[in-house]
């Protein structure tokens, strides 16, 4: 993170305010055919994978990319091939620490809770969007 | 491409000023397992392809998903499953142009051409990243 923008937007401000609640999840019973099927249709980098509508599992490019890379077939089941390691932040959270939590863990994206329950997600992309828009609307300002 | 920027830095300018030369790469008859290896070996989300030293096929992160969606296995060949239907820019070519090449075709890696030849790769992450060195310039200018 450069420091000259962070003079520009507030890194206090909670995660709250850039979260995405529309999560798009699969079934662990489902194949990784079906739930990389679903990444595709959605267009989308980050799939969760759910047991009884509890989030149990996530997947990112990077997963999908380390699964062929073990040798996972498309016919193996969302279960064995998930990421289990959950890595959550409260929604109370402050971007700082969003920030700090996936620079720490070298990931982009992150599962936010709110009383114990998955709730939505931040990528760094979503942040580096907040950062363009302050920027923005810095240089409107002038 | 928000147009407020684009009075920020030149659009004018060759791709040859951000494009990135060094492409990594596997033979065709590699594994597609092999190939996406070294995708997460370098931590890179393309790939090229060749075949006795010329590029004939390329790999993204979305292609990996879409290999994987379609039911291929890690046992495949790149061959089998590179895209091959390459879309390339001249390294003369404008930033401009690059831009709207990506945006025509939904892509964000693009393959960088020197006299017929493959040379390097843009991305789009890349032209994000002159754009905020433009602003941030701008910015300490004021």
């Amino acid at each position: 993170m450069n420091t000259r923008y962070s003079a520009f937007y507030d890194l206090k401000r909670p995660v709250r305010e850039v979260v995405t609640k529309r999560l798009i999840g699969i079934n662990q019973e489902a194949s990784f055919k079906e739930g990389v099927s679903k990444m595709v249709e959605f267009n989308i980098s980050s799939l969760v994978i759910t047991d009884n509508g509890r989030v149990v599992g996530f997947m990112t490019d990077t997963d999908v990319k380390r699964a062929v890379a073990q040798g996972f077939t498309p016919e193996m089941k969302m279960k064995q091939v998930m990421t289990t390691d959950l890595i959550t932040v409260n929604i109370s959270t402050t971007i700082r620490e969003v920030l700090e939590t996936m620079s720490k863990n070298k990931i982009k994206h992150l599962l936010v809770t709110e009383q114990g329950k998955v709730v939505g997600i931040v990528t760094i992309r979503d942040l580096e969007h907040m950062v363009r828009q302050t920027l923005e609307t810095y240089i409107s300002r002038e």
